[in-house]
């Protein structure tokens, strides 16, 4: 064992319930138990094994409780793991972790225990992580991209390639050693292919951050256009209900509304924003100034006309103003049963794109749920369900691409060891921090002290 | 089993956390779980085992989870019980509790788990009660009260006198069907005798109730004065914390100002209120009428006095302008820092259960402490340990109480055997209905209603 003392936490949400369940977890944790349980003797009783009694010390019984017994390394931690599950009362809960502090115990920080689970070879860093995802999933698509990662994901896969690699590189710097006698142990076209399947295997984890980002975070939408488009129609719609107050004046929605919408698994953030227009109307300018703000940080924006005032060329030069965007804006066109069939064909037939709709009515709103999700790209995505969804596991596989690409480079010059060496070791580094072979205090700090405490 | 159905619901709080526990009950709780459970067969394990596993249906993976089993009639509510803890996340929790539904489970109402324990005999209604009173806990003396009435408090003794006067009540029943024959198959000496120790039981019972409700509930516990007395100043003392705005201007404190403070183990509920004087100032004079009503709903009176302002006659004045109540009075004199000894002894020597502290310098608390925890009367309570903390259950002991008081006159007196089974009857109900061999539909759902989902 790598810990000498002992944690505990309320492993369950805070506040009233049926039942609340303690965790403890280190070498004392069963004697500690023990020694205010009653009436068995938990040192004698087999792993996995649950036990009725109660919590009892100095004449006071705590509770009622039933003891769950986990004996190492058959645990979450690998150590010895008691979970205690009493009443679902918040003041018999202190009570009990503050009798565990008196006998000996400590509180657990913030992910602790997964942080000893990952300390003892449970799983590595980047499967440590997504036990916080898996808590934190709130669609399905996002359930199952970390559930995903929590039970392997590329972490396996990235392991075996990374140890072929240190094998590489270690017949490199021995030619290093070897510098004036112009050997070669490292056979240069073995080493070529390995960055080569490397490089097949990581460019599509990169490649899938975008998805794998907008399944985990929801994908901010925001919709825009002019006054009166409709666009808070279309928020209603959306999410089918009367999220937004909706009237026949133009510039009803001064400020901007945010609401959660999930399709297909995937959780769009829909923001709805005040229309853009040049005005007088202080409150309106500064509701456009958000609009503008908002588009900043969109991941994608629906840009809304309206059929009866627009003409093809002024929804192009609405497009235009919104500036040179780098993500998608999916163009629709609203209150198509407002005007005459000839009328609608004048403005889609130069605009193939065009998503003709009635928000109003729900009608068209399957193309543009369509057209979001294509967005998404996960049909896109070739990773064998392996969607990166972490932004520090991305930023490590994005540089290890870009390294091993600068090492192929190199390789097809025909430059010399000590830089590709140099390369080699960027490499392995970026690889160890995302499973954490290589990791610090900091790092670890940093990631486990975003848990809840208890996890 | 009485049911056929399995109910499921969420045991632990709702939100996010490390883990939350999923419970089944029933019986096809286990065959249920097992068809959606990988890689073990729970059919085919042990009682009280743990088993680790993922959650899986149709392909998709819900969750990795810890399973642990309770085959009937070893469970909480003597049926096959399954806990799974997964996640913490209430989407994974969710979507696992629909499964469920989907896979012929039924949602759990309101404390259902606990009610099919009690229908299933695995503890009487009083103790059943005590079940959400443990839950509902928040100071020590609640929690040992809630805990001793859960763990059989004085269950088994009005159930085994219960069934004595059973016996008694049948025997005269039947001399009543020997009508015209003038027998006596009930010896009324014994019957007496009987009667006499029920009520040794149930009069100390019904006494602990003030004490029991006062720890259940909590003491409310008026501070009353006039303006500028230190009323603030002793609440902030008492609570050890600047909780209410003080200053030296009379009248400071306009509304009432409510707070929780934890004495001895038991819980007061300090409320802290305007000065009581003659306003013209109508938000005054609305805070002072406040004042009055809570004095009306409060356990005990503290009657704050000004050393610097008042004199024995004065405050004589003001405790009886409170008018006729039927609760104790705590009479304390404030600022005996600020005047002489002279002073002091002038306004106290007539008076000597005044109690005389300084609000502001923390003088003399210990006094009003003991006090008040005298007020609650704990030690006089004659009960080994059981309190009655159950309005319900007060009502019906108070009710056996009068009515075999009834019997007992009735008794000595001579009475007629119809009119003493009467009385009988009467009293086996009340005690029947405590314990709930008496009980209807209505009394259970209005009972078990009460309780949180999942217990």
């Amino acid at each position: 064992m790598l810990f000498q003392d002992t944690i505990v936490a309320l492993a369950t949400p805070a506040g009233v319930g049926a039942i609340g369940v303690i965790r403890l977890s280190g070498p004392d944790a069963i004697p500690l138990v023990n020694a205010v349980f009653k009436p068995k003797d938990l040192t004698k009783q087999a792993t996995h094994t649950i036990h009725y009694g109660r919590i009892e010390d100095a004449g006071r019984v705590y509770d009622e409780v039933v003891v769950s017994l986990y004996i190492a390394p058959k645990s979450y931690t690998k150590e010895d793991v008691v979970e205690i599950s009493c009443h679902g009362s918040p003041f018999i809960q202190e009570s009990i972790i503050q009798l565990f502090v008196e006998k000996g115990a400590r509180l657990a920080r913030a992910g602790e225990f997964t942080q000893r689970a990952f300390m003892h070879g449970a799983f590595d860093l980047a499967q440590a992580e997504a036990v916080a995802d898996v808590i934190a999933a709130d669609s399905a698509a996002a359930q199952a991209a970390a559930l995903h990662q929590l039970r392997g994901g590329f972490s396996n896969e990235l392991a075996a390639l990374r140890e072929q690699l240190i094998h590489f590189a270690s017949l490199i710097e021995l030619e290093l050693d070897f510098g004036e006698e112009d050997v070669e142990f490292a056979d240069r076209k073995d080493l070529e292919d390995l960055v080569d399947q490397l490089l097949v295997a990581i460019r599509p984890l990169v490649a899938s951050f975008r998805a794998g980002n907008a399944i985990k975070n929801g994908v901010a939408t925001v919709i825009v256009g002019k006054p009166n488009a409709g666009k808070s129609t279309l928020l209603n719609a959306l999410l089918n209900e009367e999220r937004a107050i909706v009237s026949d004046i133009a510039g009803t929605t001064r400020d901007s509304l945010e609401d959660s919408w999930v399709l297909g698994g995937i959780k769009f953030r829909l923001i709805d924003t005040a229309g853009l227009r040049e005005t007088e109307d202080v409150i309106e300018a500064m509701g456009v100034e958000r609009t503008q703000a908002w588009v900043k940080k969109a991941q994608v924006v629906i840009y809304m006309a309206d059929a009866t005032t627009e003409t093809a060329a002024s929804i192009r030069e609405g497009v235009t103003a919104l500036g040179d965007l780098d993500i998608p804006i999916i163009q629709i066109l609203n209150k198509e049963d407002q005007v005459s069939s000839e009328a609608l064909h004048a403005i889609v037939k130069d605009m193939p794109s065009l998503i003709c709709l009635s928000a109003k009515n729900k009608e068209g709103l399957a193309d543009l749920e369509k057209a979001l999700l294509d967005v998404v790209g996960l049909d896109q995505v070739s990773t064998g369900g392996t969607l990166v969804t972490n932004l520090r596991h991305y930023q490590h596989l994005l540089q290890t691409q870009e390294t091993l690409e600068s090492v192929l480079r190199g390789l097809k010059a025909g430059l010399t060891g000590d830089l590709i060496a140099q390369d080699l070791r960027y490499a392995l580094h970026d690889l160890g921090e995302i499973t954490g072979q290589i990791s610090n205090d900091d790092l670890l700090k940093n990631i486990f002290g975003k848990f809840c405490i208890g996890k």
